[in-house]
């Protein structure tokens, strides 16, 4: 591929695909073109002179696009242009981290099976290079954890309460306004985003994909005045964190708030920001911040991965050859803060220990070891009543 | 070179180069071995059954060794090694910055000519990788400004002080004590140890390469409790900054203390560690952070440059071949607090304007603006006198 030129077949024009036209306009790469743009409704009026289609043939039957990037909403959808990209040996760029975390094992094998390459960092942190970071640089690290704020509607919101005593309500409404969060912002703030980002970063961390539905995620929509008055008095800030991380030779993962102490970096990841802790036996920790969303940064991070391929660079997956592999588990210990209102919810979870309790007609709450598995199983359970919980670290 | 074992000969084996080999036995690489040691005083005890040689022939002459790694001190012979494995075609791996510093501009052309790699990215910031991102992940992005601070020993001294209320001199000594600071600690303290990287950093960031005699490079060695107390007041701290800023088409490099308010993210960065701020046109900021020197996460470092080779990855320097070329200047503004003990120094600088004067018997101060260029024309003097001088930005 070096030194041919990219003649890009875009699919979505949404606030990737328009940004990385605009980066792509304003800085002068003569080796990169966008050829041809496939968006759903033609008949939607848009601010840029390029040749727009509403039909995948116009990209898949002409023969100058040697490249395709997929930035659509649709996951489904993503995860057939990606795969019929690969199947024709087109390289491909996506931004799906749905579609990626439901399909990664595959596009691996298919990647493999079809020498094409399918480069995502953007998928991950937009502008932070942690995926390429991982797979780049933390090759020879005994990594023993991958801990991070993927999420940057979410800890907007969150840094709202915190910062300026905002309610809930208020903050997600802000982060709306602002464009930070989707209308239906369930993606966001119950932790789905940052698990499918987690699992697209576990498998080049640790070399293991697991599929969503194996993870424990809860999100921060049930948080209310008490737990935020409970972090203060702590203080501590409730921010949501994926975390993936060594136990023995199993692999642990979860997307859970996590009540964080000053001295930790992400306690001061704020606003829409993004940061990652990166932990490794040799080089101690490593951390990295950096803007996770928003058009301009996440289309610039894609056209990193576009410009890559101009030095033939792909994925090696080098984890996945490990001679030992991790095991994946939920079976651990995990000590969390747990808030509720009736003694029913208490029975829903088998506290292994609890050495805080507070008893009052507004609310209650514990403070006690479960195991992660319980809250895996009780997730649904978890998720509907008139509870919060959030992982309490020692320190 | 893909699939070939790698056959290190290794010149050096102090802290980094011990670093490394102990990193290498503790992770099982069955494609990368350390072949033979080539270092100054065979007669000297190591606890290391490796074979050493004091012959650098030895090393030169062995047609199994197909890749060198420069772990020595001394800048001189360091360049040597490292042009001689260039025009053999071996390729090499560098972690002495004086030398990269020196003779960057040369090496570059080197590898071009011989067509054979040259990697260094533990040279600048240890287990950062600084460069690797620089060269791979931000090459589309207009970069705005690098700034960090790129030295731990100094770090380390300043967060004693301005964190424990340590004297200069105790701080120095306990940096000293626990291996931060070397026996001659001028390399470090007087910030040429920044300047280095800075050079490095610079031809990754912008394409151009500066000589260190044209930059203007200012440490920390005259602090005095005054300084300290008149950025405590300020509620700033000092910091060590190395600094690569566009200015217009221009470019702006120096090394020097800044006074730094809590709301920036490298008044955070503490003791021995390292932490740098990349600005974009696009990203806006990212910041990344970690350990900058030791054994282990710079021999890490050093061992991601070697198994890069593994997959043929070099450095492309693709900034060099943009078609506008930023113009290095150092006629800037620059706004410093000066603190001085005699009028004389005074006159040393013609300052544009005065915003803030202090005098007494025991010192004076003045805030206000002078060219940077001065600066670096009176480098001398301002490094000989009982002054001190800080970039005191407006926020």
């Amino acid at each position: 591929m070096s030194n041919t030129k990219l003649n890009i077949g875009l699919f979505g024009f949404g606030t990737v695909g328009k940004g990385l036209h605009e980066v792509l306009s304003k800085i002068n790469l003569t080796d990169v073109q966008i050829k041809r743009v496939c968006i759903r409704d033609k008949s939607k009026k848009r601010d840029a002179l390029l040749p727009f289609t509403d039909n995948a043939e116009d990209i898949f039957g002409d023969k100058e696009i040697n490249f395709i990037v997929e930035l659509i909403d649709d996951a489904e959808a993503a995860y057939l242009i990606v795969k019929r990209a690969l199947i024709s040996g087109i390289p491909v760029v996506s931004g799906n981290k749905k579609m990626l975390a439901y399909h990664l094992d595959e596009l691996i094998s298919l990647q493999k099976q079809y020498k094409t390459a399918l480069l995502y960092d953007a998928s991950a942190c937009g502008s932070i290079p942690v995926i390429r970071n991982l797979e780049e640089y933390y090759n020879n690290e005994l990594l023993t954890s991958v801990k991070g704020i993927l999420n940057g509607s979410s800890n907007f919101i969150l840094s709202k309460i915190f910062n300026e005593g905002m309610s809930y309500q208020d903050a997600l409404k802000l982060a709306q306004r602002l464009g930070f969060a989707e209308s239906n912002p369930t993606l966001d703030i119950d932790g789905w985003d940052s698990l499918f980002k987690l699992i697209i970063i576990t498998v080049h961390a640790f070399g293991v994909y697991v599929r969503p539905d194996e993870i424990f995620n809860y999100g921060i929509s049930s948080l209310n005045d008490n737990d935020i008055k409970f972090a203060e008095k702590e203080q501590r800030r409730i921010k949501l964190v994926a975390c993936a991380e060594k136990a023995g030779d199993k692999l642990v993962l979860s997307v859970m708030p996590h009540l964080i102490s000053k001295q930790k970096y992400i306690y001061s990841v704020e606003d829409e920001f993004n940061g990652v802790v990166i932990k490794g036996l040799f080089y101690y920790k490593q951390f990295m911040f950096g803007r996770g969303a928003g058009g301009y940064p996440t289309g610039s991070a894609v056209l990193s991965d576009i410009t890559a391929r101009l030095y033939d660079y792909k994925y090696e997956y080098k984890r996945q050859n490990a001679v030992r592999k991790l095991e994946y588990t939920t079976d651990v210990p995990v000590r969390i803060y747990f808030r509720y209102s009736d003694d029913k919810h208490l029975q829903l979870l088998d506290f292994e220990n609890i050495t805080e309790k507070y008893v009052s007609r507004q609310f209650c709450y514990v403070v006690g070891t479960v195991r992660l598995k319980q809250l895996h199983q009780k997730a649904e359970v978890l998720r509907k009543e008139d509870i919060f919980l959030s992982v309490y670290p020692e320190n």
